[in-house]
């Protein structure tokens, strides 16, 4: 199937995916009307104007979630701006119903400064019960969504950051058991320092991966380094306890695992052979991978996975986003924190019984709503 | 029925009225995966990136509209706030839906500053077609509005003003044919000079109507009023032509038409006996009228229209937001112009036929689906 021919042909045919509906019952008579509407809502209107809280029960709020994107950095398209952004949120809406009963709405923005976003999300949070904020670049994100997870009541998930960090740490946690290895003994490369590759970083460092060396287009991030903004400065203190110094092929002597979130085709097979027994890569650039996985069986890796949904082993946030939401909703949780992500990885990849996990399924499938299900349940220990 | 338990008790069932839901077709395999998001949806991506205009037929955008409300003004229960405001504008989201099939969504204002609501509106609207703004107070939403409508290429329409002016004409219109009057010779009191008296008089106006005279809390609007705001001012050049001054009572001598948007029980019966033969009244302070109805009737008013429901004749902007913007949609109508306006309340007048028309029937139901494509259709005369 040409997806791309089939996909511009049935967003124009159906005038894109998601629409709104009543929950409330048929308005066939006056008095439906005067109780959906005038004059029996003043009553509801009355009581959240005294008692906000009471409109996560009474009004939309308890189950809407804001997909917020300023259309700065759009899957592998960079930026493009909120119409190109639009489908994509789109569809995180269907995903984020069909998979979570989640009922999330596209707000994509007419500005890209970090200040006018802060506040335009702020200005419209009172009726939204969490924030997902996707596909904005780095390092505007970390601002963002730090000062907004502060300065609002409700929950702010930045889903490129956290999203791919916990659907990265699950599928790390199985790729382990598969090669029988310790989380505290390996060595993880991550190539890629944005949005995404920070957040795998620091969740892998919460999770207990002691030696982490991250690698940008300059090379491997090291503490003399004198061209990195704050935030790689400051991930620093918690990598590369070696202070190593160099490029990709350097970082990845003797690592176990090598995780992409970066360009097309930079893992050239040879350097796979620098790696420890039993290689693992994860080669999620969107949408060519660091390397094909064909290529990278043949050059020795023992577990490969992209984020693509023609090969096995799917590395997607959409494992995760709607069942986390699903389930900070309903525990009314205001801060989604590193316990809530490392417990939701744990099931993610718990998710998958002992005889159903091998190399070429590391993961459950995304179609699974059982997946959501089980996450939701996760969070209910959170409570 | 007791409409306000009843309406406490459905919306904590339901937890409000509207959802969020599938209009794409199954997501069932890998493929509907690829086709509804990545990597599919990127080729629709980059389409709308690069023609932007394409979002009306690729997205949501074309039948989406944001319902705006900052809480200031909240039926008739003043400034309650953007959780009071909530169940609202869910309610007309809900009526925007069965009655325009028009996908429209909530958005709850935490400021009410000028410049930040006119801010945040236009940071958001690129996924949408269209802006209703709904219970934002006076003077404010004139600002919001012009503004708006200046700077945005989709269209705004402040609902309190416009949708109430022209359902108000629509009355009007119908109450003129069963009295036998002709708009050029009638004389008209407005009482309240808000958001709805301020559009009111100017549609009027535009409609062909010369004597309106406008009151307020102070009594008559007239040039030598101190008192008066920019709007206020300005509408005295349009208004009571031979300049009288004085109090409500004063204002009605000899008029043909009360219109009361302003405050509960301030028509006195006796006032009514000042008025010109066959009295036409519409008292739509909410939800307590300007006058009872009975009390009216016994007055001497020959047509009484109210707000609510549970009187005959109500006027409600329900007849008219739904049709007017499915058919300002299906368009792409960029300005909604008096024209517009007026052509829509002809419509909603002439959709009664003539043996439909009697006094206690002046406009067509709120129920009636046929409405708002009556309307719709009009609507297309303006593309």
């Amino acid at each position: 199937m040409d997806y791309n021919k089939e996909s511009l042909k049935r967003h124009l045919k159906f005038h894109g995916k998601i629409q709104i509906k009543n929950k409330f019952g048929k308005l066939k008579t006056k008095n439906d009307l005067s109780v959906a509407y005038t004059p029996g809502v003043a009553a509801v209107s009355m009581l959240l104007a005294q008692n906000n809280i009471a409109a996560y029960d009474y009004s939309i709020k308890g189950n809407a979630v804001a997909i917020v994107s300023d259309g700065s950095a759009v899957l592998g398209l960079g930026n493009i701006g909120p119409y190109g952004a639009l489908p994509v949120m789109e569809g995180k809406a269907l995903l984020f119903k069909e998979f979570g009963n989640v009922d999330a709405y596209p707000i994509v923005l007419a500005t890209q400064d970090v200040e006018e976003i802060i506040k335009t999300v702020k200005n419209i949070s009172p009726g939204f019960g969490g924030i997902n904020l996707e596909d904005i670049s780095a390092p505007r994100c970390f601002e963002i969504e730090e000062r907004l997870i502060k300065e609002l009541d409700i929950p702010v998930f930045h889903d490129d950051q956290h999203g791919t960090a916990v659907v990265v740490l699950a599928a790390l946690i199985n790729s382990l058991k598969l090669v029988k290895k310790q989380k505290e003994k390996i060595k993880v490369v991550i190539s890629g320092a944005g949005s995404a590759g920070i957040a795998i970083t620091k969740l892998l460092h919460q999770y207990g991966v002691k030696n982490i060396i991250l690698v940008d287009s300059q090379g491997i991030i090291h503490k003399n380094r004198t061209d990195l903004n704050e935030v790689k400065r400051k991930i620093c203190l918690t990598t590369n306890p070696e202070n190593v110094v160099g490029d990709l092929k350097e970082s990845l002597k003797n690592a176990d695992v090598f995780i992409g979130v970066s360009a097309p085709n930079i893992l050239q097979p040879e350097l796979i052979k620098e790696m420890s027994d039993k290689p693992i890569i994860f080669a999620m650039a969107n949408p060519i991978p660091e390397i094909m996985p064909q290529l990278a069986k043949k050059a020795g890796a023992y577990i490969i996975a992209t984020g693509r949904s023609d090969f096995s082993n799917q590395i997607n946030n959409a494992l995760v986003f709607p069942g986390l939401f699903r389930g900070v909703l309903d525990n009314k949780i205001k801060i989604i924190t590193d316990e809530i992500k490392i417990a939701t990885a744990e099931t993610l990849a718990n998710f998958l019984k002992k005889d159903e996990l091998n190399v070429n399924k590391i993961l459950p499938e995304i179609l699974d709503v059982n997946v959501s299900k089980a996450i939701a349940q996760t969070i209910n220990n959170f409570k």
